[in-house]
């Protein structure tokens, strides 16, 4: 579960609708079906025009990662490779053959398997840099659907909301409804920019920040797979791949001191 | 069929459409052919001094790939690429003379030609580039005109409110016709912000994503053809190539269980 | 001439005005000559502030190019070129001295000159380059010019409205006069953003295109004088600077077909 | 203290209430507990689903930073760098091993640590580039949050008015209380667009020049230990390093004029 | 004197208040102390939270540099450093020590003097590279800064609008007093928006502009000074420097023709 993402839409909930009832508004007076209606397929029916169907299926289904608990800690799958890089010094990279099926993870897998048939370092490095790149652009679709929602979104909202003042404009001989007409009609305006900004915009930004961890691991075995085939000292190898899993600030000064005590 | 862009756009038009009518506001309320031709005039008007004649006729034909299917499955341009490079091993490059004049893709005819032709490798491949260059900028002409247009749009559309709202205020004395005035003019902000955000804009953006995918079809053909020339094994071009196509997220698993298998 | 840039201003101002007319408004309510003083004299004072006095002048002379017709066509300069070159390939590129002073572009001219000259390669690319580079630039100001207009004018216009309105608002003692006194207000916001739309920043566009081409042509040149300096064959510098020229689409599969004949 | 923020929230502060109560409004009109509920409560929820909650609250403690004045005299810690390049030249890099513990700065201590480690210099180069890189990209997580921030902020602001007036049109019946509820709803505006402005974008601001600042520091010790690593000359690592911390534009003339003392 | 500042600042001034006056409103009715003490003090407060006070004080004091006119002509410091060039090819660099100190740019006093006292051109070329950084990020400063002015002015115009709107809203009750009212809140708009539009953002377009210019003359003697340290043709580098200051469009052609007759 990540946290934030659910606090975060709680918060937001609450705040709004209990500001709301706090000011003496109904929580009915902002669910109209109709504005509902306008937005959301009018937002969609704009996303899919701009988007390929398996791309807007594919952003669906990425809104579960949102609330996914992103691994932060990358040093399970390190202390994976710097298994393999011991074996591999040992007895031959070739002793890898029987452990690789069973690795943690598929694009480690791949790139370990590569490595066992015998490619060249060249063709690896390659193969492995634009397998990065496709799963890169891959994941970067569901941000850009959902930074997409995220524009298009307030505008329908305001869209909406012209189209409720013109059927307003158009019986104004019947003052006693104008007020309503109108709260009516900014209702479409209220979910065009929540949803926008509540919503869309922020799981855009964090899936891309999931993205940017999710490629971050991949680059922790692009370059340990490819210190392993250049037969590198695993502990320099470690020593390496440990600069990716710092716990920042906090983690600079650890490992200063760490290395001190090995120094000392 | 892009069915992602039909269903967007039904979508779209059903939900605003289907709103306005549920709200009881009568479709011919909205349809006002004035407002209609001041932000369609001024949009393309403002297009057509910002675009050459020739592009811009070129964009009004780029509508029809908007609804065409993509081609996302690369896997016939690679196979008959291989099949190119498999002759060309066995019995010389220039074999291939003969069959290059059937080549399903222009750009692949014209690559070959030139392969077959004794070009060098050196300017072949700085002609390709160049020509992948040109059929790049030649297909970001659409896509800038759209989202020039989807840019004019809404601020046109604003125009002709504001010029309606200057007749309303002008006949304030009658104020019988107040409502009805506005509400003509609220129509061109309907018109200008919904064809900028259901339509341009849309369409600039599915046009993007189909040059890229044409542009992938191009890099592949770009570096099968050096390859070829280059006299590279075909099996290696292969998984080169297929690098390109793979389904991704699950092709990443199926390709390395595919090796593990070969490799076992 | 510019048919697009024509046809687009006729188009746009025809609607604009036609609507207007269709609606019952009458031109004379949207002609003040107050709001067009604040608007252009607010517009031009913001971009003089901004640019220099020389690049605002030629901002001005550049309105000239907007509705100018492009060469799309380069030909000729290349065909120039490949005479050069088979003239110094057979006689030396000595014997270019007295062909030069009648090059059709001055860039050319100059180029050829220092090759005669016998510049050192090295230095003639290097000057060629920081020429070319100087020539870009040069060109950029008016785009940034207009584009800069096109962003203070509709800001022009609405600080032109707000005056309007605060005058209409401090004399709300005369209701009578309120909606004319509206109507003018709202005419400086009508300035502001059509001038905005439909000149500046589509006169910003089409120059930013037609620099583009302009700057092809030295490329072409560039490239060309280049190769005659190392002495390559006609015939290549012919194929490769024609990589510029083709009518893209419909060309590449043109010279493939052409390519097909001279090889069968 | 970082006088240059204290100023400015006091000055924005006492401008903004004071030419409130110099209009004549109360300061309590426009103190809103639901308004501030909508706009923090949205804008932190929005915030928190687009961060995870480590950067969140890391983005938080980032606030103190803001205040703090910043160290922008690096010439002690070149001083230190300059004291351990005379040592390390004199009685070589091993004879650093002592005092490295008592580096001033968590980064020098340990890239110093590892050049006594004897870590070659092709590793400590690629490990301190990417620990500044690690550093960096923390560094720009608040950056990033307050920037999110002040784009939800006024959105936010203007939801609260939109619901507000909603609210006030359902009531239009009583119009004694229209004037004060539109009032009402207006401080939404208030807060979420002051807050952006006046808060968190300026936040944003500052903590970017910091980290630059901060990053500049890492530099230097990065280029002085790689210099010590070298065996470079302490007089010419010193003049390496003071390029970086001249007073600028001052500084330029007092360096010539110093150099030139030298050099009479 | 920049003559386009002077005209642009009174041409926009003059065509505002005109356009004011010829419409009836009295310039007094937008004087309002109140609405600029909030515009000017939000926005300096804003803009003081963002930057360091040192920045803050630089940029006012480059407000100057708008004004001043700005030095188009490098042939001056272009002759001095060819003077320089031909004294050190006859008498050796170290000729120059003399008069280095009366060289008429700090930046190029420095860098002969570097080269006077011996230093190697790789430490050379390095320690000015890193010194016109330093001194374009310093010019970046107050075009930053200003930029951000333009920026936050707007909005806090806006805010203060909306203050003045509640304090209206309040006292709905004396309609009399409603119009007056709003139109004294709409002149923080005209201040936020006017001073945002005329003066903050064209004033840092044109330091911008002047930055550029001035980084051309850094560039200029940077490739000097080293092409002096090679010991190059002062010719060469003559021909090389001038590159830098044709009068442009003309001067291509100019340049050509000189050189044709220098050919003849």
């Amino acid at each position: 579960m990540d946290l934030a993402t659910i606090i975060g839409l709680v918060l937001a909930m609450a705040a709004i609708l209990g500001g709301q009832a706090l000011e003496g508004g109904s929580i009915e007076s902002i669910m109209q079906p109709t504005a509902a209606l306008i937005v959301l397929g009018g937002t969609f029916g704009a996303c899919l025009v701009s988007f390929p169907l398996r791309a807007a299926i594919k952003s669906f289904k990425a809104v579960a990662k949102v609330f996914q608990e992103s691994r932060l800690d990358n040093r399970e799958v390190i202390s994976e490779i710097i298994r393999y890089a011991n074996k591999a010094r040992k007895e031959g990279i070739i002793s890898l053959e029987a452990e690789v099926q069973n690795a943690s993870d598929p694009f480690l897998r791949k790139a370990l398997t590569m490595a066992v048939d015998g490619v060249e370092p060249k063709i690896l490095r390659e193969t492995m840099e634009m397998e990065i790149g496709n799963l890169e652009e891959e994941g970067e679709h569901p941000i850009k659907f959902w930074e997409a929602a995220g524009g298009y979104s307030p505008t329908i909202g305001i869209l909406g909301a012209v189209l409720g003042l013109i059927h307003v404009m158009e019986n104004l001989s019947d003052p006693s409804k104008l007020g309503s007409g109108i709260a009516v009609a900014f209702v479409a305006t209220v979910y065009g920019v929540g949803l926008a900004n509540l919503v869309y915009l922020p799981f855009s930004a964090k899936l891309k920040l999931k993205l940017k961890a999710d490629m971050l691991v991949k680059e922790i075995i692009f370059i340990g797979v490819i210190s392993i085939l250049e037969g590198e000292n695993p502990r320099l190898i470690e020593d390496k791949l440990k600069s990716f899993v710092q716990d920042k600030a906090e983690g600079a000064e650890d490992k200063a001191s760490g290395r001190e005590q090995r120094a000392a």
